[in-house]
């Protein structure tokens, strides 16, 4: 890295919505644009990922569309998930991520799933089928200690008038399961997603070595006056108080190893964010090493790309990618330009009408403002 | 009040945005319709009330669309407000509101302006004139004072990143600020405007009789959850945690005199709301007593609503409506029915095509939402 220019390994990115059909196939091919070349696709299509041989037909989609990228998948926890379903998984001889300590490689060709994603019933897009209590889980998340799967955490508790829980203390008010959970299984890999609050990053620092976070990126960049009145920036959770984005730039800073980039990139059409009830979620797949390098400069963290972006979250996660032959670099370099208004894709479909064809759009994050680093060289 | 009819006077809104041109039009006619005969006028247009003879001139506008109504105004604090003009008003034989403790009747034909606003620099719609120091208007203050013109403060500080000042906690961080101005103006009567918060409640009934609130009827019904995503939900302040909308409502489930109705009705271009920047504020005014009726009965505190939405105000102003020869009375029935989905207004003007007329629209409160109050004998 000199002034002006980073050379780094393609990034990682723990926590991506790849979505269905043409939006989809809008998203896959810019993963890579974005200097990005393993991702963790969460579960939470419709109808939801609960069974491996969906997770495979899903993920069978997507190399198609992307085949440079390894994809790793994972399975929404909902009553589908039995003890039996995990073993079945393993059974079948998918290598798993066991906390052995040991990094080792692992082919995502052979990788079915990596992770369960556990949602609240209600707190965000497509979580419908989400959990109520985790107790009657317990049974699964033994066996996925055992079986060595991830657990992926969406730490939020449902709003609550009477015990004053809302989108600003949700995280907080969901962190002492997180504490349980760890107590009970010490060896499961536990990943708090998308953390929010300096409670949240005090709380996993606290935490034993097999507990991880991931950050996103518009967490470091944004306060809750960001997403008042502006769509764009609305996403669960919800960006929080100035001093909760300085404990998540801090963290990013001091380099802490179980603290890694998982963007929570969640596109939806333009039509569905601004209007009346916008749909939560930032969108930020085509651009994420751009973004990342810009607002870590911003913050004097820039020397922390590699770390966030790339190393962390494989170590935590114990995979590597499939050799490819020759270890794969992106080269950003300081470039002011202009972040897209939007992108555009089609929607075949049949109406009233007739059969037709709808142009649609997604905005991204920071939609027409400058961004100081570009990629000059790519996945 | 029997179980499904209420019977009182018209009410007052103490807090109220009735805009210019277009919108005005649409909007004047209709403070009836919510019930309300006396509207205390915000000054934030644009230009800026700054000068009594421009307020006149707009309260001119204003009666004459709503011949009926009781327009109280005021003006915008800014430096071109000097103790001069507000000795000018007075000598101009203006009555005063002077807080001597007896009720005296106004006749709101001879009174020009009523308060003066002030307005945090940049924190809500029209607000770039706003002041950054309450300090040198001291000498105003002491003019007002002695005067009787009442002080309206927006009580937000302006967002900070390094002091941890973002919109949930800027309203109370402004709280010192009215304990300091109330110190210094024992008798200077200061309303905080459109109160969100347990702290500010606290505040105001920790002060003297001089010092009192309006509450919004939104304020009353939303929390930060509702503005989260949800454009038309949006205001400043915006809506906070569920503990202070109980501190809201027990303040008014209490009848305390000093807390009382200012709907801050702020309509937008529906255009201007679902986008993606959207302006801040809801629109309540077509439907002020059927909106307070369905929601003090809610909490169980419909018996409150006569003193909060038509008395308390009024006392604290020591302000009269103009005799009009009869009580004026509001009936309300019980009567389930759906609020209007948008309230059309024509914008005439002249584009590159030429001159046309173009339809907007200002989405009400509870859009389409099903009400349980209607009035059925009104002003």
């Amino acid at each position: 890295m000199s002034g002006d220019t980073i050379t780094i390994p393609t990034a990682s990115d723990f926590h991506i919505h790849l979505r269905q059909d043409a939006m989809m196939r809008m998203i896959v091919p810019r993963i890579a644009e974005g200097g990005v070349s393993l991702v963790y696709v969460m579960p939470n299509l419709k109808p939801p990922i609960t069974r491996t041989e969906q997770a495979l037909t899903y993920k069978a989609q997507l190399e198609k569309l992307a085949p440079n990228v390894t994809f790793l998948m994972t399975l929404y926890l909902s009553p589908e998930l039995t003890p039996e379903e995990v073993r079945r998984a393993k059974q079948a001889g998918i290598p798993s991520t066991k906390s052995d300590g040991k990094l080792r490689s692992l082919d995502s060709h052979h990788l079915a799933c990596s992770g369960v994603k556990s949602y609240p019933r209600g707190v965000t897009t497509n979580s419908d089928s989400g959990i109520e209590s985790y107790e009657v889980y317990y049974p699964v998340f033994k066996t996925m200690e055992e079986e060595g799967l991830v657990l992926n955490l969406h730490g939020e508790i449902p709003s609550d008038d009477e015990k004053d829980i809302c989108v600003m203390n949700a995280e907080e008010r969901f962190l002492p399961h997180l504490a349980q959970l760890h107590a009970n299984f010490p060896n499961l890999k536990i990943v708090l997603e998308h953390a929010t609050s300096k409670a949240a990053v005090d709380m996993v620092k606290s935490l034993g070595d097999t507990v991880a976070c991931t950050i996103t990126i518009h967490h470091l960049q944004l306060i809750v006056d960001d997403w008042a009145g502006q769509a764009h920036h609305f996403c669960k959770p919800v960006a929080k108080y100035p001093h909760d984005r300085q404990a998540l730039r801090e963290v990013v800073a001091e380099g802490h190893p179980r603290f890694f980039l998982g963007t929570d990139s969640a596109p939806h059409p333009r039509t569905t964010k601004e209007t009346a009830h916008a749909h939560a979620g930032v969108f930020t797949t085509p651009l994420v090493l751009p973004y990342l390098a810009t607002i870590l400069e911003s913050f004097g963290a820039l020397d922390r790309l590699q770390g966030f972006a790339c190393e962390f979250g494989k170590r935590f996660y114990g995979v590597m990618e499939r050799d490819r032959g020759k270890t794969e670099i992106v080269r950003l370099a300081r470039e002011s330009w202009v972040v897209p208004e939007r992108y555009h894709f089609h929607i075949e479909g049949e109406s009233e009408a007739g059969t037709g064809v709808e142009t649609e759009s997604v905005v991204p994050f920071w939609a027409e403002r400058k961004i100081a680093w570009k990629i000059v060289e790519g996945v």
